[in-house]
């Protein structure tokens, strides 16, 4: 069975990982500990715990259990002092707190959910994402990094701190993976911070795993205006030299003229600039329900459609 | 295999179901939902969910699951937004919520929880006990009356608002159950609660099954302040009628002077003024574990022992 490990954070690893769900393969996942916004950011605040976030989406999208506890795992309570928090973030909080390890948490729900795979936090060290823009500002945390719409007009550095050691469980499965995926997801908030830990980027390149970058379906306002794929590229280039990729896959699937207005404040489509034997274009467009035109969050709209994702990737898979 | 029911709330029943979980029987725990202090009563005024604090308690006596996720279940969140907040409180509203339904969560919990018998909210819907003194004044709630000091001096009326409709499951339960077993626990806050839904204390009556009460170890003061077992008896009898029950069982093992002195500004011992071929006299205390005399909960320090009392009640299931 061929071992794909996908590298990143947020709704980008959830699409991947809930595609190759599907298929018989050996999955783990590899998630970045940076998150420190929303029900997240709070239950590090209040109660010391690692950032659960991430790893619950991670979770539920390996999870074979019942429709009704992955629904659980991402309920949202509304009110009260609840308000705005996760119950998989609190159900990880717990447990980190009852077994007293953040690992073992991640363990014990990967039980209670079934998960195909495994969840691997990229470090188990409190850390903190910092980025210092070309003006000398500091932002601070990934929320601020997140919400800042000054990141295009460059940054000098991103950081960790304090500077984690790395989960030596990530090593292993990078350097053990017949494939490695990088992306779709936040550039410096959920793909950056994994490769800013010592030994991962070394690992990815001494892997004799074939690696796939999953570029971003739309530029973020203020993050990445203008980028085009090999802007996109430049950025991984960065923290995993030349040549790092074997593919890099890329969307070349319109969105109606509706959506991309809609969308028009929050930023625009990706373009392809790169004329490379190692790109490939595929449509890669999640469908869009009528219902959910009106919805308010429209940035869910353009997004990637995990299957697409998934059969793209066996493809390469089948070529190992 | 002879079906018991226990009737009651809090941590009585918590101490009967975990002593009777080892013995090969068909039990069922119908449980008060007049709850709401603390994590439960903010849940309730929140969320608009039903109380889950009891009926946790009673799923986690129930549990033959690992002791993590027994600890789990127990856990409480110590600071910020959700502090106070346990747990398993959370698991079951946020499956509510989820479901729509207090009773599937219930069930969803007792799967997950691997849980040995049945638990069964005596009504599922929304009420507020309240309680009418002598001198007119009303006590609004359960917390309310839990925390009075005042009920010594007598009440005029206690009551459910709104006169719920009873879960036609418990009654079904207490109908073909071999056993029923009512207590120990506070006798106006979790005991009495279930007796004023229209169609419990019929069903009780009208059942085959004996009946055992089993008396409270310590008053509580203002509460039950001077009660002896016969006035622990006539409360019953007021819901009950004369003779319902056939064995009264009651704690006749002295806790150490220590223990008496320690307690002694929450109330004294209950003393036995029955003269009656009902009474069971046994020795029922727990053990008191050397470093938990230290404990500010002074009251857990005099406490009924499972063991021992799952032990009286299977000498009278073996007599059936």
């Amino acid at each position: 069975m061929k071992k794909v490990v996908v590298i990143g954070g947020g709704t980008g690893n959830f699409t991947v990982l809930s595609g190759l769900k599907h298929f018989d393969l050996d999955i783990s996942a590899i998630v970045s500990m940076a998150d420190d916004g929303g029900s997240t950011g709070i239950l590090r605040d209040d109660l010391g715990v690692l950032p659960p976030g991430d790893v619950r989406q991670c979770l539920v999208a390996l999870s074979n259990s019942s429709r009704l506890m992955r629904s659980l795992m991402s309920y949202r309570f509304e009110n009260g002092d609840l308000g705005g928090h996760n119950f998989g973030n609190l159900l990880l909080s717990a447990l980190e707190k009852v077994t007293g390890s953040f690992e073992k948490a991640v363990e014990e729900v990967s039980k209670i959910l079934y998960i195909k795979g495994k969840v691997i936090p990229v470090t188990t060290h409190q850390v903190r994402l910092k980025m210092v823009l070309n003006d000398q500002k500091v932002l601070e945390g990934e929320k601020e990094i997140y919400l800042s719409e000054m990141i295009d007009r460059g940054y000098q550095k991103i950081y960790l701190e304090p500077d984690p050691l790395v989960n030596p469980k990530a090593i292993s499965e990078i350097l053990n993976a017949d494939l490695v995926v990088i992306g779709p997801g936040g550039l410096h908030t959920s793909l950056i911070p994994n490769l800013l830990i010592e030994g991962v980027s070394d690992a990815i390149k001494k892997s004799h795993a074939k690696k796939v970058f999953i570029v971003n379906l739309m530029n973020r306002k203020g993050q990445t205006t203008g980028f085009k794929v090999s802007n996109y590229l430049e950025e991984m280039v960065r923290y995993l030299g030349e040549d790092c990729f074997d593919y890099i896959l890329v969307n070349n699937q319109n969105p109606s003229d509706d959506l991309i207005h809609a969308y028009s404040q929050e930023g625009e489509l990706v373009e392809n600039d790169l004329n490379d034997h190692r790109v490939v274009l595929a449509h890669l467009l999640g469908e869009v329900k009528e219902q959910s035109k009106n919805d308010l969050i429209k940035r869910s709209l353009i997004r990637h459609d995990s299957k697409k994702i998934a059969q793209e990737l066996m493809k390469i898979v089948n070529y190992l």
